[in-house]
């Protein structure tokens, strides 16, 4: 049971000490309870001024004075919660903070649950569902990407989209749950054609944004970067030069990786996921084709292969080597080729090689020892890693919001299929109703108690 | 040199993640630079707003959206630095926080350096040097006694009496000097009874305060609390009793402590520095007899001391023992006999040995091992160190404050000694205003940019 009659209140700003701290009250009697602790100079209470508004004033509590604070003031509807709140500012010592929550207590307000303040905010209809979801990914969001995907679907984001798209599935749906009731009348409410288009459309979208969990779930975990190539090629040295430390061990030894070591780091505000495979060799032995094995099954996670080569092999060994990589490699992802140990070779040989390489491939002649060349690999992968500017629709970054939209797409397909199939109006009705309520469910237009709670756990409390 | 003409910007909440964080800007432009980045809904800049008020807007930089936040207002004087001030409250991401701090930067402001909103506050003369360093006080009181004496003093405390005694001594010292300037016509403007009152009573007051900061600095560093008593009392046990872990080695055999182990715990809201000492007795080898002076030197510094006896020695023994610990305590000192170990000795033959003692010195019984009678031991010590309720001149806690006032009183001591021996009136008017120069640097009236810097060093960044 969530209680929205209660007055919450919770330590805002991160833990610790500080200059300042804010302990935010909201509910219906956030202002009578912060009134019973804070004394303005004037006398005035903060039940009589005004939303918005700011004041000085003294916070005690049996009689021992606790701190000088401010004290905003908001009204319902128009604050964060859509209730009275007051965001009381407060010096920081970690002291003043629990004894000002402690006289709030006394004074009649429930501590805050994680994520309370926010699920207020979507109970009271101030944000749909998933923009209380982006609330909690714009906090966590560590990157630049991250934050602007959390930050559009903060402000809207593909909500709009969802909701008219759910309006005009449960409409169609009663146009042909009326044709049932009429049946014997043999009456046409909904127009078939008009029907298919409008599902064809839907499909559309839906597929969209199902397709777009993949940028925005490498987003949110990295996006994955395969360093595949030949044994010895330098690898290990590469990761350890993307990563800027010694992360992969590294031997002068052809096949030191056997494991696929990853680890993540930002470049140029982007989240990289960077995966260190064993390299791919014919006549390997059975533990060191169980690495190359497992090369390959990485090689179908990556977004971008980076094909390491060593410079210092002959033109024709290159070429070989890279085509035998290109074969395994989906031509939807991006490849680099990366001539490696640059240092070894002289220049006019290096421009020889890279010349054979570029009709294949984009191709850098890099050294992952000396880090010559490491500059304009990451820039190359910055920008190959862009978000797409055409983010009209938006990014799905949310594992629960692709797993409805993923499950309104295969009901809308099964409703296109009956339709075509010339199914009853009560089968493809029941499809497009699932839709309905799969979409239903990224919003909050259908939320029960427990998946409010399973969404709100991870917050952190105060917000 | 410490320029006014910049607008500072901090983040002045705790470092890390939170549901909000609150960033600060202070200065001539602090309301342009804020409208820089700051968009209302209304497009009503921040520079049109009332003071006092509090407004919804979004963030951006360079196009890019970063936040949407809220943005108080306030107006010189009428703020905490007595400057134009914004602070903005946005959601609590370290990235957001950064790009908030870097956007303010690229719109003019400068980083504020530690403790500059309050030096600030100091240098427009919205508060004394006193109170800005019982604001750092505040932040850091971690009990509650620290935060009383910090509380107290953010609120004027002392500063009003130091600043009439350092009026009345410039005075005087002028009064003084006049003489001199008339010495050939042998006028007497300065009544030289009523000076040497005056003296007086200045003296009775710097020596209250300087007085105080015993109880000033035991409430900052912990109160003083020394364990002492014949070997194998179970001193060390008591020890990690009262610190609630196993702090001090113990063992059954005697003389197992040689070191003085000291270490500070909260009880009811008053930090203890408790320190274990060697067991006294006559007749030790040489390293123990060195641990033995050392038990002697920790008994002058203490405040409380705890004479901890072994209940299961004779109502003779222990009373010889008893007296011969009483004899090396000063008497002003807040000595309490613990007879220990009471699990082993039946009640009958306890209070038999309590009655004996109790005529020498207020006496419980405990068992540190099994920890009864260690709740009435704890809830004494709290009474004992119960802060004066009569605090109507205030507690020193700040060690500069301290010297100020020692050598001040000195100057004071000085001048009165002059006075009685009819010493020349340059002489007194010299020590007099030393004595003022000393006070006024209490409060800042005299103060230079090294003392200022490296008062506020110590501040955290942001307040």
């Amino acid at each position: 049971m969530i209680d929205l009659t209660s007055t919450i209140a919770a330590i805002s700003t991160p833990p610790g000490t500080g200059g300042v701290a804010a302990i935010r009250l909201s509910g219906a009697q956030a202002l009578t309870i912060a009134d019973r602790i804070f004394t303005s100079p004037s006398g005035k209470r903060l039940a009589e001024q005004k939303a918005g508004t700011v004041h000085f004033g003294s916070i005690a509590h049996n009689g021992e004075a606790i701190d000088e604070a401010l004290a905003s003031v908001f009204r319902a509807p128009a604050s964060y919660t859509g209730e009275d709140t007051v965001e009381i500012s407060c010096h920081g010592s970690t002291y003043i903070q629990q004894k000002i929550m402690q006289a709030l207590i006394d004074a009649g307000a429930q501590p805050a649950q994680p994520g309370e303040f926010t699920m207020r905010a979507f109970l009271n209809g101030k944000i749909d569902l998933a923009q209380a979801e982006a609330v909690g990914d714009l906090i966590a969001s560590g990157t630049r990407a991250m934050h602007r995907v959390a930050m559009q679907q903060m402000r809207g984001g593909y909500s709009a989209e969802i909701k008219a798209l759910r309006e005009k599935l449960l409409h169609f749906a009663s146009m042909l749950e009326l044709e049932l009731d009429f049946a014997d009348e043999d009456v046409d409410f909904a127009d078939r054609d008009k029907l298919t288009d409008l599902l064809k459309d839907m499909l559309r979208v839906t597929a969209q944004l199902t397709d777009s969990f993949a940028v925005g779930n490498a987003i949110k975990k990295g996006i994955p970067v395969v360093i595949a190539g030949s044994p010895n090629a330098g690898k290990s040295t590469l990761l350890n030069a993307l990563l800027n430390e010694e992360r992969a061990l590294t031997s002068s030894e052809a096949g030191t990786t056997r494991d696929a070591i990853e680890d993540c780091v930002t470049l140029g505000g982007v989240l990289f996921r960077f995966i260190d495979t064993a390299g791919i060799r014919s006549g390997a032995g059975y533990v060191e084709q169980l690495g190359i094995d497992r090369t390959y099954q990485k090689l179908e996670q990556a977004q971008i292969v980076l094909a390491t080569l060593d410079a210092t092999l002959s033109a024709a060994e290159l070429r070989s080597n890279l085509l035998a990589l290109l074969q395994k490699v989906d031509g939807k992802k991006t490849t680099i080729a990366l001539l490696n140990k640059a240092d070894k070779v002289d220049s006019a040989e290096l421009s020889a090689k890279e010349s054979a390489l570029q009709p294949l491939c984009r191709t850098l002649t890099i050294s992952a020892k000396t880090r010559a060349g490491m500059a304009a690999l990451e820039e190359q992968l910055v920008q190959l890693a862009a978000l797409p500017d055409n983010l009209d629709i938006g990014i799905v970054s949310n594992l629960r919001h692709y797993e409805a939209l993923t499950s309104a797409r295969q009901a809308l397909t099964r409703a296109l299929e009956g339709l075509n199939g010339r199914l009853g109006e009560e089968l493809i009705a029941f499809e497009i109703r699932e839709a309905a309520q799969r979409l239903g469910s990224i919003t909050g237009a259908i939320a029960d108690t427990d998946i409010l709670n399973n969404i709100f756990k991870n917050f952190c409390i105060g917000k």
